[in-house]
């Protein structure tokens, strides 16, 4: 069986792995098609980000969905021939977090594809895989293998609307518009927001933005001071999602954002110098938020009954055997949102 | 100019009642829709409902549309001609709740229509009304005056979904598919409800429900026992909206709804007898609902941008002259969900 | 080794009963001092409440406190010799409701002392008990073995108060003043709230409400209307702990409950008749509250760093081979607040 | 009568003001005692603060405490002689903030004492003032002036602890003890916090923070690492409230903060880099803290019913003429926490 194995920056393998044995409560499943994350193309252009660092060869991958081949002795509901979206998230369940609800918190978190720790947790850009029933979401026949993919991204937005609370009614500003801010608009159009406004530095995600229901888009490379006029009052917008990761950004939108404004941080971005008063005077709400648990499940729900439409966001889907190609074409904000791989 | 006015159950007159003069913060709506609602109904079948009772004649009306016909000296925003959605609601602004945001609760609020203070707060099933600016929501041009009337309904069951808290990725029953339940089927779609299951006695209501986006819809005269397909693992529904105001509909979602389930309870009905303990045991919430306030804006902002459609629940529209029709049609569950009365 | 085992109503044994052996992970612990309950004197007056009943012989107990005698191999952090409270909460871990934190309503629960279930599980009043290391808080020296054991009644009423939302600067009313009622008293002061008032038909309650710092006490059998000293501005209290499970009182304090209200319902009562259309016009939120689960925890840290006082609320402490004796004097209002056996 | 009045940095002068008339819904009050706070010490230092500058002389002070003189015709339920605090803080009523109840957002707010807008908003260290009554809140017989004065503080510390959201049994690092730090110790043991550790680099500060009930204190300067002690299981404190203003102390104690954890900003600091990478993967909330509003009733309320204490908190008080020497004593965080002035 094949997988995609990152030994360093720049150096992805097609290689030969074994496929485990299938445990009774587990499916094997053969993946049709996976996502490629920005994490993805860090460790690929990087080897890591922030203090995370490939140390061992890698699987790398965790957007992906299949069809099962394999169920459990001790599993019940599913059958082979069923698809599939696969949850990347695998908490211990055991531990303080875990039986908190808060499974993202994981003390013992096997996240695929990461390189969190050691020995790093193998990806799944692989033409087959094992993994618990209980990651598996049966995708409806009208999902496509590449929207059911996007199950994990979009995950990640709907847990980072979930840190948001309620969202009816409210005015919503996006900074950053990569796949993750599409995703978040999607995600907050889906909850109730009545304005979206997204801002980027780039023509082609902003164009994306409208496509997906943003009411506006900004560039804001052209018009840097374009959120001024959403400055009245003390700022118009009740709800930040920061998914550019960029200070400026986030700063940026401060004047724009209103007293008691929640500021949803999504993009990771190392060291910002930030206007501690502003935010004190403002009595803004910075929240992180990090990966997703439950929301997976809403996730495949969501497409499954057409509540939301991710085949805007699908740029290209190419054979795994020319990764290095989709990686590249991920990687090239002017041209791509996000970019799949078909393991068929 | 003619108005609508109830005297007595069963006794509603169209009458001339002056116009008042126009304050410099005020703007005169020449009205062109009204939407009869239940209370509306109330007062003229039974002279009131609960402690509430006619004492002296009063214009009927609470949920209007129409253009505007002169603007106040001091009023910024508006202009002749434009159309706008009225809101009802009129808080004093200075009372204690009021400064809480908490406008519904005001000490001193005048309601359109209502007779639940001396003298009667008079109506809005009138010509023209003159009302504050701040009460007048502009459409566009796409949203006709009978979807402009409906805001009022709407903005309740938005003010429901809002005592629910987030809805995104949530399992909602709907007890009651009347006028309220129905609006509380699309607000509760709109906020992210990803199931959403809908009962009621009557088979009309129940088309509408499906048509306006409820997953499924159970005749629970029929199938009195539907509801124990939701009862594994101690109920299935995070939220219900219980909008018939009948104990049975009531009581009889608790084996359906999940621990820690909340319970909006939208309609009246007096006593009601309920196994306290099981809501111990479950801790449930059951939440009251009184109105809205806020929820106003949102509802014409999600009219005038296509977030919302309530076409379907539209049954009829009639010529105010044909008043007593319109209110025995309205009361006709079999026929009709929502009748408007067109003053032109 | 001696144990209390309930065969029948009025039928309450002292009987050998086996020590289980200890596994690595548990503790054995010489009970020292165990509380009578309301629901252990439900199973000894009545045999059982609400549906629940005795169907066979079954230990009683679930408020106990005690010295280690022995340590599980696996166990770390508890030494023979140490003090300490145990939790009779017992949830599986692995259900929905366990990894969601909820556990108090796990699907699989296993609480001393309770006849929910067949087999019953056995409960706590017996010379020793084998208990998973994880349900034992250690006391320190001030505490005696009476208030170790009243860590769990107090626990109830912490996680009532957790229920209620935050109380600091809230106004609250407690009606019925017995144990729980009293226990909520002393949580809901010790989250801030700055005005306590206490409501019960006896006299001796209110007298104990007074001393753990009650700011009020009415006998509402004297004075039916002194609430009604609490009804201006739609009413004055935020909060309502309702612990008598008597219809009259949880609906005797609408008026002096404002809107939006929190009523949280402690006290079981069976079915109770109730005034739907003020809640909806008051919009209460009516929280069932059911047992606890962290709050365990967090009452030994009360009792430890002295928090809080429990000991104004021992009536007695009397040899669990008077238990018979010891069930007449807790069922005494009159005489007894919370009556203890000692296991010595 | 004199005042204090402010003409540049370190030109603080005894000046003879007028006294207004007092209108029919206020009150004159005698001053007795006023608190010198940290923006007092700002203005005489250097100015100003940020980019708050005095650009006119004005009367400085808003922690003021005295007798009722004179009491306007329509006031209820005060009379001459009565001791009050006064609140400082003076929303407009009607903007979208004091609708909204979030009243320390006031588009309008003059508050005492503040350079923030033009003309500047005379202050309360007077000898006579004239306010309205719904500023003035009743004392206690045994609350002394200077504790009436420090209900100000107080109530800047409730509303950072009503930020945090509930304490009952949460655990709980302030960094930073000046008087606001330990304002907040005090506020979040009345709020129910089990553990709470306060940091700071003076001795002084840490002294006071064990008298007034912080369970452990660390000189931050002496053990730069101690709050490592605190980082098992990706950290132990539930809240923050950071109160030294200082970007050392807010980034670390990130490792002792679990995840999920909530940061109250209380400390004003200008620009802060932060690590926002951990505030992502950690999920944390940092929330502003500003001023208060309805939180003054509660904190004199706690004050009136003894449920506070205050009094460890007073270093020295000086009569007014010693402004000078007084505020040298409010600046010398090795001797003093809180300095008050004497208006006798």
């Amino acid at each position: 069986m094949d997988a995609l194995v990152i030994h360093a920056p720049g150096d992805l393998r097609v290689e030969t792995v074994d496929t485990p044995d299938v445990q009774p409560h587990q499916l094997q499943v053969r993946v049709r098609c996976g996502g490629i994350c920005g994490s993805d193309l860090h460790y690929y252009q990087h080897g890591g980000f922030g203090t995370v660092r490939i140390q061992q060869p890698m699987v790398l991958g965790h957007e992906v969905a299949g069809s099962i081949e394999t169920v459990g002795g001790a599993v019940q509901g599913f059958a082979p021939g069923e698809r599939v979206a696969i949850s990347p998230s695998r908490p211990c369940g055991q531990c303080r977090y875990c039986q908190l609800g808060q499974h993202n918190h994981c003390l013992d978190m096997r996240y695929y594809g990461s390189a969190m720790r050691m020995p790093h947790v193998q990806g799944a850009f692989r033409q087959r895989i094992v993994c618990d029933a209980s990651q598996a979401y049966k995708l409806a026949d009208h999902v496509s293998d590449a929207e059911g993919a996007m199950a994990e991204p979009l995950s990640v937005a709907l847990h980072a609307v979930n840190r948001a609370g309620p969202l009816l009614g409210k005015s919503v500003l996006v900074t950053g518009c990569g796949p993750i801010g599409a995703m978040a608009v999607i995600a907050a159009r889906r909850a109730g927001a009545t304005r979206i406004v997204a801002t980027d530095m780039a023509v082609q995600p902003l164009r994306t933005a409208l496509k997906i229901g943003a009411d506006q888009a900004i560039n804001i490379k052209d018009e840097p001071d374009a959120l001024a006029a959403f400055s009245a009052d003390k700022g118009q917008f009740d709800v930040l999602f920061e998914a550019s990761g960029n200070a400026r950004a986030l700063v940026g939108a401060f004047d724009a954002l209103r007293p008691r404004g929640i500021i949803v941080q999504m993009g990771l971005g190392g060291e910002m110098s930030l206007p501690i008063n502003t935010i004190v005077a403002k009595e803004f709400e910075l929240r992180g938020t990090f990966r997703f648990h439950a929301e997976f499940a809403t996730a495949v729900q969501l497409l499954n009954q057409r509540l939301v439409d991710l085949k805007p966001l699908i740029s290209a889907t190419l054979p795994y055997r020319d990764a290095g190609k989709a990686f590249a074409l991920a990687a090239d904000r002017s041209q791509a949102m996000k970019v799949l791989l078909s393991f068929e």
